[in-house]
């Protein structure tokens, strides 16, 4: 059933002092609407929420092992990292698997995401290059791509490019929905993104998770990323950051996706369903604090102890002094 | 007139990719308020928006000429400055004249907001301290009020404190509320700020604009503070801020200032009126988008040749690569 958009609240001295509007819905891998909250009408672009989906084009042209990707490498195909070393270095592995150089990505570089990285960096006197790019391992799956369907990458992160329509091939099949007919835009890395309606965007996870009815190539390709993602969790994200830490806490059985603009994703094997939401101002702190309750609320949290979860259930906003001054409540 | 809450689009690819509701209002020195868009009632934190109101109580008493603090110094007493070497160099010389060091500062530090600052600072091998603290001028200030207060100066950012119960004083008058009655809570700075009506904050900054009904000393304070801040735009902010680059392009005739939280007010003396906003999920974008076409709106601009003000007007979004992805629409 359809309840109204969930309303996040953040406290401050007893009263609200801001709030976030989120809409969220859980489908099955039967293409079943389980809840919904809020508009559902509007498209979403699921920006880097749909990542893991973009890497299964690689993975299941057999990619992975023409170019002896590790688990890690897999992981981070599908990440928005935190550009620490750790991310880098792996991608810098992957590009040489790949017989390419960081010259040959077309993502553009940015300061790390994880500012106390960009301040290790700069303390070395060095810049970030696109390996820091938070979508680089992502990239590295492209360039992986380009060889494996035999075509120059050159272009690569053009809509039009045989890489990105093969990837929106697999996605439409994935989300039942024909990539040709939606709007599209080029992300932050240039990459395009298109929005969609967040059922398909649940539905192409929710057949993530359970892709029993799949061939056997993308079985195996979503059952190799999920693996990667749920055991190398630091790999998606890094430090202090909701998708790795929440991950830590569940165990190997939930994979969690940010997106840009307040965008988040589940996909729960054990419930063969996932959940897609959208903090409709682009606030990630509302979408975590929703994210949170909705995976109470299906039971993906049931076998943790509550206590573990406390600082997810309780989003506390300290200051510079580390005095506690509000709180993120979510009304679930 | 009350009219509905101001819809602010972030557009992405033709659609729309998040939206922002901002409430605000415009009220003139004589108390009326001329309009407002959203819910008037629940009452707002001003946050760092009021520093210049909080500024007053130590100008009034003589402060600046006391400590012979320069027009820079007297400007940055009501910043939220990015922490750039011309920031914390201004507040270390304050600091000096008041016969204080940074230790005594209970405002705690964090790196620059600037991030470029931060990491040209981690590039020296420095790591921060508390003058930059986007609030260390402000924390001067209260330094130098408990100085002329003849109290010690030891705990003042309590709300309890001489310090804080004056400044709460001087801004109730000027914004014609009893603080005493309102919430409060530590702000960023551990300093308290208070949540009151946007009307109230608005009042404060309208007879800010045009104090010709205040005491004397009062008049002389807001004149000095308005002179310092316009004439000094960098220094309350700084490099990319929206306050400094608006104040640069509006030519000393209006008054900006941020608050955390998506807080913006505007006092325009020659209008006699003040603007206050706040964007109900905290995000700055959407505030500086009202901001704007309330300027125009109240005819703060008109001095202006409007291509010279385009980039407030069309707020484009770029990615990595510099491509435009969309762009922040007002609707007014």
């Amino acid at each position: 059933m359809n309840h109204p958009a969930i309303n996040v609240q953040v406290k401050r001295g007893g009263i609200t002092e801001s709030a976030h509007q989120i809409k969220a819905i859980i489908v099955n891998s039967s293409g079943e609407t389980l809840h919904s909250w809020g508009d559902m009408e509007p498209l979403v672009y699921p920006r880097s929420a749909i990542k893991a989906l973009q890497a299964l084009a690689f993975l299941e042209r057999g990619g992975a092992q023409k170019y002896d990707f590790t688990e890690q490498e897999i992981a981070i195909l599908g990440a928005s990292h935190n550009g620490e070393q750790r991310h880098t270095e792996t991608v810098q592995k992957m590009l040489a698997k790949l017989w390419h150089t960081p010259k040959d990505f077309e993502c553009g570089h940015h300061w790390p995401m994880f500012v106390e990285a960009g301040y290790e960096l700069a303390g070395k006197g060095e810049t970030p290059n696109n390996l820091h790019n938070n979508c680089s391992g992502k990239h590295a799956g492209m360039l992986g791509l380009a060889k494996l369907l035999n075509v120059d990458s050159k272009g690569y992160i053009q809509v039009e490019h045989d890489v990105q329509q093969t990837i929106a091939d697999t996605m439409g099949q994935m989300c039942e929905i024909d990539f040709s007919t939606l709007p599209h835009s080029p992300d932050g890395c240039s990459a395009p993104t298109w929005a969609m309606p967040l059922f398909n965007l649940a539905l192409g996870f929710a057949k993530f998770a359970d892709p029993s009815n799949l061939s056997a190539e993308r079985q195996k390709a979503c059952r190799t990323m999920f693996n990667a993602v749920v055991n190398n969790p630091f790999m998606v994200a890094g430090t202090k950051r909701y998708c790795t830490e929440m991950m830590e806490a569940l165990g190997q059985r939930v994979f969690l996706k940010v997106g840009a603009e307040g965008v988040y994703i589940a996909a729960i094997p054990d419930l063969k369903l996932a959940i897609a939401l959208k903090c409709e101002d682009g606030a990630t702190r509302g979408a975590e604090s929703v994210m949170t309750a909705l995976l109470h609320k299906v039971g993906a949290t049931d076998h943790v102890d509550r206590g573990q979860l406390e600082r997810f259930d309780r989003v506390s906003i300290k200051n510079w002094n580390q005095i506690e001054t509000g709180e993120i409540i979510c009304p679930m």
